[in-house]
């Protein structure tokens, strides 16, 4: 007897995953990694009063979460200065995404994004039949001027924008953000994924008024506040499309641990400082180390470096596979020209020791392999 | 300025929650409940060692989950002897029946229930554009041969039981149920929530073979193992069938913390067993409370009790609107005649005392304003 067969959407998508996780990678090497440098995580931690938040929470937890998440809520409103009714929090970033391209998205819809972004959000566009259109980064940046020409060409529903860009690191001012709004098509809609917001400097957060229905920006927990375990996020917009979620969303999907550290992490504004001081010193060391094996560092507003090897795809797909096998967990850009980076989280100092010291180990045996 | 127009299938979609959470409920009254009785939570709590688990992950919630939930997986392949192949874990039995629906359920396809099962599941297929036939439940308990014929009717794709049997704490014999599998159409899935299980009697979990392809069952840390504000739990089938949620999952979407708890949770045999005594013990007494307040309880095997007030479903809503007005949580059925009872929540004895205090009290108040 055969299984039922699935709907035509899903009959057609491969078994995929975005990204393979690094417990998954320790699994198949057998030992488990030194320094754990891939995934973008901030080894810098949660903040200690997120912690306690969410080791109060934890005897609380035979309780489901409050399905709005209601004290946060009311903290990023006045966090972001704007209504509770632009915001909704959700499973991280990633379960905004699918739940906003559920919302947008019919089969054969197009949507716009850049050759070598968030391969998540790809997942989720291909996932409800969408149409991916891409153009190529411009000098190591999403390119602003072509997404909006290609979202009119391909008249898109959506258009992908990630600022500061994740893999690269890098960033556009927020006034040439502000003026791409003008710039897409009518009826598009921009996905601003403000993942690294918290380590941009000022001037690389556009102006947008709460209330924009051009825009929905999307934030988390995950990083700058250390909690990419937690599953917590949150999407900015128009009221109207803010409330559309409440069509779809799971309601009551919020983990309650992670309702609890959110909010306190949100509140400690004196660690965020701190964990931005580190990340900016991780990024100075990784750029060193880089320097001192012949590479050079792009440059980061995030806190993770792109490393340039001064060579191909090809050559940083094999630097990045021995170095895993020497215990140091990294990741590269998945396209060309990208992908002659390799992409290194900021970290404590004595795990980025750990890949200073790998990494000459590393590129002298890949030297002398190739003689 | 307009937003963007959402995609046909949300577009005609309603702002809804399936529940009104009792934080909701408790900000509309200005106070907390001195009782939470009302969404079958356990108040007994997790295991003390999963609440050491959970705490012990919290420093380490930078991390992203293991995407695979490996170590769970595993535990759970050996508790439920069969091959971790046939498993999948995923955001709470509410997540994975989003996942499912998703998979299975093309605009239009043909799903059928009970009317006044579980309205989260409803909300999924609404949410995906399936159609919803109903039938209704007999002698309190849902009707297997009515759902199989009604299956047959309008070639259902999904059919939905739930063993034992929410909200009326009903059951079937695993024997009925392993009928019910032939008497399905060809190309039917059973999706069978198993989320009381834990509390039910051996003779109620039916004997499927882990690779049976016409039936997907789904279980949770949400309620045996206390665990509900964690989102999480897992679905068991055919591998085919499992594999298809690599095809659409949130693969990084559950919580560390909900992972190294429901670890500890599933291997803490001895936590299980007090739990289930003690909400054995509160059935009891919920049972005797009913009595004395002249009513009957209906025999269960789960962690809440439905109590037939013996009058209609107007006397049962203004009985729960009562007695939520006098701090005790509890809900009822959706649809007549279930609705002539309301459930409530195994919990531990001070709580269960403050119903059993409020409960004459808002009966004679209700006589009173009657008369």
């Amino acid at each position: 007897m055969k299984i039922p067969h699935f709907a035509p959407i899903p009959a057609g998508l491969p078994a995929t995953v975005p990204f393979i996780g690094p417990e998954t990678l320790q699994r198949q090497r057998g030992r488990p990694f030194a320094a754990r440098l891939g995934a973008n995580e901030n080894g810098f931690g949660p903040s200690p009063k997120a912690v306690e938040a969410m080791c109060g929470a934890v005897a609380g937890i035979w309780q489901y979460g409050d399905s709005t998440s209601h004290d946060l809520l009311e903290a990023l409103s006045v966090h972001l200065d704007m209504p509770a009714a632009n915001i909704v929090i959700g499973e991280g970033i990633d379960g905004l995404l699918g739940l906003l391209v559920r919302l947008m998205i019919a089969p054969g819809d197009a949507v716009v994004t850049s050759d070598g972004a968030y391969p998540t959000f790809n997942y989720h566009v291909a996932g409800f039949g969408g149409v991916l259109h891409k153009v190529p980064y411009r000098d190591d940046r999403e390119d602003i001027g072509a997404l909006a020409a290609r979202a009119h060409q391909v008249d898109a529903r959506l258009v992908y924008l990630s600022n500061p860009d994740n893999p690269m690191g890098s960033w556009h001012d927020g006034t040439a953000i502000e003026a791409m709004l003008d710039e897409l098509p009518q009826g598009a809609l921009l996905l601003l994924d403000e993942a690294y917001v918290e380590f941009a400097p000022a001037e690389a957060v556009p102006r947008i008024a709460a209330d924009d229905p051009r825009v929905i920006r999307m934030r988390t927990f995950s990083k700058a506040y250390g909690m990419a375990g937690a599953r917590i996020g949150y999407a900015m917009g128009h009221p109207e499309l803010i409330a559309g979620f409440e069509r779809i969303r799971n309601h009551f999907g919020v983990n309650r641990i992670a309702q609890a550290g959110a909010l306190a992490a949100l509140l400690d504004r004196d660690w965020l400082v701190h964990v931005q001081r580190e990340v900016a010193a991780a990024r100075d060391r990784i750029s060193l180390i880089a320097v001192e094996n012949g590479m050079s560092a792009l440059p980061s507003t995030t806190n993770f470096v792109a490393v340039d090897t001064g060579q191909d795809g090809r050559f940083a797909r094999a630097l990045v596979d021995r170095l895993e096998e020497d215990g140091v967990f990294i990741r590269m850009p998945g396209v060309a020209p990208l992908n002659r980076c390799i992409r290194v989280s900021c970290a404590p100092a004595a795990e980025l020791e750990i890949l200073a010291e790998a990494l000459p180990k590393v590129l002298a045996e890949m030297r002398r392999a190739e003689a």
